[in-house]
């Protein structure tokens, strides 16, 4: 069977391969035989590594919404800044001490260049932090050397040595912060073994480190380079030569150029680190840093306790994209919108299966089933455990292929339905269509959607139990909203008020006053067209009464469209609860 | 230094570490001390298993230009279609045979299961073909075994060898067409080693391999459950206990669960494999199968060939993402729209020195930058290599620190910038503000967009060489458009006319005729709002004689939008070009 491929024409004469220009030779490497038993110390620095690389940092505001965040789940140990680079960094730390919102058991880190004034600046940042981690780092590759710095490797232990004496001096200023430190020779993948493991051992015996004050050396991948077995060969080779080696917490910081990060992290793990950097879902330069979910949620699979709490994924997720304004992607491990979704016919009768085996199972046993080992054939995960849940997505074609469900509703109606709500409607086509794969019209489908969704237009025919009649909203710009509505219930026809920081906020306290606990889980807007009769439509996700489901509103006013979506949302729900009365008790 | 992490509460008694599981013990591996020397076999299988995962299937015209794009980048091995287990792929198969468009060097490959009517339905699709693989498979997981098959592992070794001796019998049937095989046991990663190695040689001794008609084994990692080493480890086990080894293909075909398929792959390459598949940018099932672009690039990077062309990345991801309706990520590996940014001072400061001293040393060496090895900090590849470039983003805030240029254009403006316009609208804020990260107020930054991309409202200081005045469309519903604009020109009012199927190519036609060779790179279009007045904004990214440059237009009608937007970029061209007369004559 010949092999057709061609050369590429690509400029391959431009690059040397990774082993050319450094050497990691490591022959009786033991890593690869080893298995990982418990979690490593996690370090988040989605704040600094992560901040740094958006295009429109963080606010404040933003940047107390992540710290918070980060706490919740229990990471202990969170670089948030860079306070000699940046004042907006610098304030932020303070605004963290003098709020004093820092937990007892959690230590903040901050990162500093070798340089006196630069650091100076970094211990004026901490003053009255009970613990911080000062994080000092120069750049040691021989790229670098050569072409920024234009030193040797003498300048270069120089520069590390200076800023360790400058930190131990500095030091004596904040007595009653307990300072830690933590060392990295920047550019670690291009820089050679043996110089690396040179300054590192220099550094540490300026930083004295003791059994109550171990210090922190951490090793990154600040560019990806190599296949990731090389980052864990070098891991392996530096924890054999480090000094102080018990007073040392190895750290592992890897990018993610090659797409290898989370392996690096983990083969580095394996090689003998303590510890690894990295931010929630990838964030970070360029193709980001190691993504802290992917990592933990691996090892929760492997039955190791993260020690961080994924349980609501897509609260954390959404939270994320808040902070970052950046989305996290659909197939993003363990979180992605798509992850849990099974489109094939087989993997979805396998699943069946899968589900149907655990329930008989936890039957015999006299067990529930959460007691089991999980055993589905394509879910590595429970997703619920993740507060996620399986969705089978039974496609349905349109007559003449020329595209699915979300194509016809957005060529034809102009929605363009959030990839979460497409898979819910997927469901509902399948349900109501029984069609198994096969066609149905565009209007079939738009009738469907509106029967779903919407509310019907046919007035003797009333969809569902709440209807928006009328709103009257009332700012006094103090950041509070009243709303007043009218609604018809049922045959009736109610008024209620509500307060919130916005209609939506004030509409959840009037539905809740009516006995519905509502939580918004996500929300998307759009207008419909450029025209002048333009319409706004948004998307809602619930939690109903512990149920996770859509609701769509349309209307020329996008506060409206909202609230209108909500109703949906709360209306679907109540007849869920209606077909399958044994979920009306809930 | 204490470690105060705390029991996450997450259900870690569920899951059952994965050697618990699965054994694969091989103390004495090789492949750790393996370099990947040149590119492997490719597979490229998006339009089989990454369409099978796509919410919205791909239309017949999608998967067509699905199946150009990737002859076009030299793949030539295509797994399109799973024939028997759809109607819509039977005919795309059909209709790629039919209209004969596979080139001589390219072989489709078909999957099927091992079901009689299936394997015979799979043949009829391929008839008149001149060279196809048949993709036989069939799961072999303990758990499918116990919960899917209700078998044992004989009852699933009689399934795999009746599917390969029907296949021999339907092979008859096409004898126009040069038959080759693979052959997956499905859930490779969760079936024993010996049981794994046993069902592929029984099937190996029914295809009879031979030198000129070697057989694929395919070694899927249907779900990700381990570290990648450990793929690793059973790939080089497979390796030595396959039968037939020297006329066996040995093929991986990693998913993406754990966040490191990528690693897998080049792992499993390094333990003995000859083969992978994948699709572009990691679409396919959940969280997608292995990243074939991360995998080429990644050969590039260390001098290895890929023997795929990417030399314009932007090109082929706009192309994937209208195929699949998903889009690439902003952090892909090597082609994410942020990838080859930076935005700190310190990295931007050591990027240029970087380009610096390449220029240095190439002029004392008297040879082009071209033709000398890559070496700039932050910066892994050339993007040039990718028809990329790299970007410095020097990030302006906001006063009282409220959020960044973008956001402040989203909030204030209504404008959504595409994220390569805001990489490049940061760059033209620095040049003006010469802020260097200071503070600029949100009225400067529409003063510097609307002076920057929208014509000047103030009659007398004419923005730019064209301004569009009026313009006609006609179309007959045939596909043609006629556009007839009037536009102005310096001082003079010129009419043109041009055709198309669309308004923006009638009028990228017009603009050829005035001497400008304009390609449109990307699209993006938004309406302001829902209000009656609405308008819709339009991003286009052009190539205008060889620069790429972004224009904006906003009008009440969308296509109206769009030609100015057009209009906005090709002007921004011409003062660039009056700006560097050195490059007005190229």
């Amino acid at each position: 069977m010949q092999n057709f491929q061609q050369p590429s024409g690509m400029p391959v004469h431009k690059y040397r391969p990774y082993h050319e220009q450094i050497s990691v030779e490591l022959p009786d490497r033991t890593w690869p035989a080893r298995r990982i038993t418990q979690a490593p110390r996690w370090c988040a620095v989605d704040l600094r590594d992560g901040n740094q690389a958006l295009i429109d940092p963080m606010s404040p505001e933003r940047k107390r919404v992540m710290f918070d965040l980060l706490v919740s789940m229990g990471y202990k140990e969170i670089e948030v800044g860079f306070p000699s680079a940046s004042q907006t960094d610098f304030d932020f730390v303070r605004q963290l001490i003098e709020d004093d919102v820092i937990p007892d058991d959690v230590t903040i880190q901050v990162l500093t260049q070798s340089r006196e004034h630069l650091i100076e600046r970094t211990y004026e940042s901490i003053r009255g932090a009970k613990r911080a981690i000062v994080h000092l780092y120069n750049s040691t590759s021989i790229l670098q050397r050569d072409v920024v710095f234009r030193t040797d490797k003498q300048g270069i232990i120089d520069i590390a040595l200076e800023g360790a004496r400058l930190c131990r001096r500095f030091e004596t200023r904040v007595p009653e912060t307990k300072v830690f430190y933590e060392y990295s020779p920047e550019s670690y993948t291009g820089t050679e073994l043996e110089f690396a493991v040179d300054v590192c051992n220099q550094v540490l015996d300026i930083l004295e480190p003791t059994p109550d004050r171990k210090v922190i050396i951490n090793l990154p991948a600040t560019v990806e380079m190599a296949t990731p077995n090389v980052y864990a060969d070098s891991i392996e080779w530096m924890n054999r030569h480090l000094n102080h080696r018990e007073n040392v917490i190895l750290s592992l910081h890897p990018h993610n150029d090659r797409g290898t990060a989370v392996a690096a992290a983990e083969l580095g793990y394996m090689a003998g680190a303590d510890r690894i950097e990295g931010c929630l879902f990838g964030n970070g330069e360029r193709t980001g840093n190691v993504d802290l979910v992917a990592l933990g949620v691996n090892l929760l699979t492997q039955g190791i306790d993260p020690q961080v709490d994924f349980s609501d994924i897509d609260q954390i997720k959404r939270t994320v994209e808040y902070c970052n304004q950046l989305p996290v992607p659909e197939r993003s491990p363990w979180a992605g919108d798509l992850v849990f979704t099974a489109f094939s016919g087989s993997h979805q009768d396998a699943i069946k299966k899968g589900f149907e085996s655990m329930e008989a199972r936890a039957a015999v046993e006299g067990v529930s089933v959460d007691e089991l080992e999980w055993a589905v054939p394509y879910l590595p995960i429970d997703p619920k455990d993740l507060g996620r849940s399986y969705e089978a997505v039974i496609r349905v074609n349109s007559q003449s292929g020329k595209g699915g469900v979300a194509y016809l509703l957005k060529t034809d109606h102009a929605l363009d339905l959030p990839r979460k709500l497409q898979i819910e409607f997927s469901g509902v086509v399948q349900a109501k269509t029984d069609a198994d794969g096969g066609e149905v019209t565009s209007d079939q489908i738009w009738s469907i959607f509106t029967d779903e969704y919407l509310p019907s237009q046919v007035d003797d025919d009333r969809w569902g139990r709440f209807e928006l009649l009328s709103t009257r909203t009332q700012s006094d710009m103090s950041g509070d909203v009243q709303l007043d509505v009218a609604l018809r219930d049922g045959d009736d026809r109610v008024s209620a008020s509500g307060h919130g920081n916005g209609p939506v906020a004030a509409f959840l306290e009037v539905l809740r006053a009516h006995g519905f606990d509502v939580t918004v889980y996500d929300y998307v807007e759009h207008a419909l067209s450029a025209g002048g009769d333009a319409q706004a439509a948004a998307y809602v996700e619930l939690q109903v009464d512990g149920e996770r489901l859509w609701g769509v509103g349309i209307d020329g006013d996008i506060s409206t469209a909202s609230l209108k979506a909500i109703v949906s949302g709360v209306n679907r729900a109540i007849r869920t609860r209606e077909r399958t009365p044994e979920l009306a008790a809930v």
